[in-house]
């Protein structure tokens, strides 16, 4: 992919200080698993292969979602947003768990306006089978 | 709201330098509508009317999603990611639109494996009859 040709994406990475939000959303269901950062790297590399990558902020890498856990997810449709500064992936989920802790969705903590939490979410793994102790 | 309470949530503001990713989904159609970044103020005050307040990083101010065009976002549902850091408020958009632009959503280009882009999505209002030339 050449950067200078037209209709094509420029993302502002530059905004992001080098990162950009990307949400990975369920193409079947509709739910939005979860939200990690993109580099510019990590994003060719989602292109290129049709899985998701993103940038690790904590381990400082490219971390290709699912390397570990077979989890990975399926690119079926990229969006980017009108500035260009935040990313929607819609995926196949494969093994139906996007959050390491074994819940289908990171976003599992539903908030009441008293800002209350309750757990709403289905367990699909056991994350000491998955990833060990 | 006080952030002592048991089973309270408490926003991990520190970790996204004040500011952290909110999505905003439609609650009818599951469709992801934008993101856009929340701070502490803006998240009190989303959890206090029922409607979503953001940060504007470029007016460098709380934004009341819709204060201008009148196409505020009714909060259904929230829910927090499993480290804190990112949200999802689930909404019902009222006019039906959420992109500045008149698009029904901000994510309306679609972007293929090569990095082209079309344009994909409905366009719900002229933006000059909303916000005037």
């Amino acid at each position: 992919m050449s950067s200078d040709k037209k209709n094509h994406i420029k993302l502002d990475f530059a905004k992001g200080g080098g990162l950009l939000p990307a949400i990975a959303q369920d193409y079947a269901t509709g739910k939005v698993l979860m939200l990690a950062y993109i580099n510019e790297d990590s994003w060719q590399q989602t292109l290129e292969t049709g899985e998701a990558h993103y940038w690790s902020r904590s381990r400082r890498e490219i971390w290709h979602k699912g390397g570990t856990s077979g989890h990975v997810q399926k690119i079926r449709e990229i969006y980017a947003d009108c500035d260009n500064d935040a990313i929607l992936f819609r995926v196949d989920q494969i093994g139906g768990a996007a959050c390491h802790t074994g819940y289908d969705t990171c976003f599992h903590q539903r908030v009441a306006r008293d800002g209350s939490v309750t757990v709403a979410g289905e367990k699909i793994f056991d994350p000491e089978k998955v990833y060990g102790k």
